[in-house]
């Protein structure tokens, strides 16, 4: 609580598993009376014991905070937790930061409207040990009303990215953002062993591999301005240097033992490109390998 | 050149290309004498226009600095260029921009060793319009100490980054961040897919995406110091949880008529690790999978 005894808004965490219970240390942290509940009740005490108020049941948390968050394992049991107290819900505001498909989140959005419950659809982009940190985004869609209103709250979390009116796309983002996580750690991965095999440490191609990123970020930002035109002019890397330097790349993983699955892959998309008439074309081109 | 008409030091350009005129550019801009070759005599118009001299052979290029940077299309043609004039070379640098193996790399050492010439290989990991930008690096190996001695000038072109004292290093390291980047634009052109199937503008998810590459850093961090150790504790999130959320995406995906080769690769790299019993543990287990 501030020095100016300013009174931090009431919050209410329903799920204390791993992110319910990081959920709930940071509005503690930040001074907000905090009421916690789990199916097994156990996993409140750490909680209770840095001042979180423990309800007894879903009724008596929901009743204790105009904001609700949720994070439990999935859909399925958000709708068996919340469903039985819609009326109670009425006037409050649901932040579900439960992982779902945006069909789900579309779906919870109908029901939290046809009740007169606010709705906030959101995407938690870190692991627990990340929340709290503004570095870290948590993404929410379905209220940007809603957002701006406990914007200052839930920026407790993380920093908050608003996605606009449609609930589904929060979940939608979320599901190709960790696939883009899956294929960085895939290329990581991959050549790390490459590099590993050869003497280097993990740390000292990790620390050249992130620098990295942030140069692919900058190619990644122009391309995206080709893909939005529907336009790929291969003025700065065209598919086929990209092509001539990928062998490189297979032949140093064949003589190292190294799985080459992925990069055949990468081969395979470029080909796809090259055969159809644009191997002169960046390679944002490659996105129409993923639309049909 | 400075107000206190301190001279740079001179610098010669073999191979004119998309690249090799970018680096030839980026020395004229810092005030270097840059004498400039290029098997094409017409390429070098625009540089003599920008007050660099054009040696009329490479034997003239080569008199005319002690720091010469190739930059071909690949390593038959440095060779075919660089051997006849071994003699003139000796006492010299050579420094090798040319992208290639470590095996040639390492034998091109060699030659320069065998001759008394010094040798940097390097890779530049960016494309030409990066050239001149400190945030972007270029990386040497196989001449600590020459990098030490000639690190102001070849600052120019970007971070110069020392992988030590195996020339091969740069053109693995090359490899496998191209392959990194290979897997970024795969999974980002993907997840770029999925999201525009439901209305949203490749720059905005992109936006996103870049900043969740800095989480990702992040993470990549953590776990490089897992696999250095050889240990992979799945405190953060475990394989089994990245396969929960992986139904999502290729769920996501089928409903979008979004090709799902890459994330179908991703489950089968982390079905290997949760059939060998290692479900529990973080994602740097997968390196085990590239590895075999
Ligand atoms: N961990 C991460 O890095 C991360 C990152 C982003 C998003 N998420 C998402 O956050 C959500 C929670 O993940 P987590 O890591 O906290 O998982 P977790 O540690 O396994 O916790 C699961 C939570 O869900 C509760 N739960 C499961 N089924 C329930 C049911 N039928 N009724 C009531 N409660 C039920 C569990 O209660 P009990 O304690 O009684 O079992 C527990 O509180 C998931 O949707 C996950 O995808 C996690
Ligand atoms: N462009 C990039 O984004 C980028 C990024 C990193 C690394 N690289 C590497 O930089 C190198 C050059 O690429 P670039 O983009 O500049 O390619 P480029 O525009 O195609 O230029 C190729 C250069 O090589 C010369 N060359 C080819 N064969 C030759 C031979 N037998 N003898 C003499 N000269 C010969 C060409 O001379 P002519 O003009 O006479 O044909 C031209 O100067 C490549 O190894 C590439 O992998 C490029």
């Amino acid at each position: 609580m501030s020095e100016e005894n300013v009174r931090e808004e009431n919050v209410t965490v329903i799920g204390l598993g791993q992110m319910g219970a990081a959920l709930a240390a940071a509005f503690l942290d930040a001074g907000h009376p905090t009421t916690v509940w789990n199916r097994t009740a156990a996993k409140a005490g750490p909680l209770v014991a840095r001042g979180a108020a423990h309800a007894a049941g879903v009724a008596e948390a929901v009743a204790a905070s105009e904001l609700v968050v949720v994070c439990v394992l999935d859909h399925a049991a958000v709708h068996e937790l919340l469903a039985p107290h819609a009326e109670a819900l009425r006037g409050r505001v649901v932040v579900n930061l439960t992982t779902g498909s945006p069909e789900q989140a579309r779906e919870s959005a109908r029901w939290a409207e046809g009740h007169g419950i606010g709705y906030l659809d959101g995407g938690v982009m870190t692991t627990p040990p990340g929340i709290g940190d503004s570095a870290n985004m948590i993404l929410y869609a379905g209220g940007p009303e809603l957002l701006a209103r406990h914007r200052a709250t839930l920026a407790v979390l993380g920093d908050p990215v608003d996605l606009g009116a449609d609930a589904g796309l929060a979940s939608l983002y979320d599901a190709g953002l960790l696939g883009l996580m899956w294929s960085v750690f895939g290329g990581w991965l991959h050549a790390t062993a490459l590099t590993g095999a050869d003497g280097v440490a993990a740390r000292d191609f990790t620390a050249v591999a992130t620098r990295w990123l942030k140069t692919v970020s900058w190619f990644m930002t122009g391309y995206a301005e080709q893909i939005d035109a529907g336009e790929y002019p291969g003025a700065d890397a065209t598919i086929d240097v990209q092509v001539a330097a990928i062998g490189h790349l297979l032949h140093a993983g064949e003589e190292r033992g190294v799985d080459g699955r992925l990069p055949r892959l990468h081969l395979e998309l470029m080909r796809s490109a090259v055969e159809a008439g644009h191997g002169g074309d960046s390679y944002a081109r490659i996105i129409e390998a993923f639309r049909k």
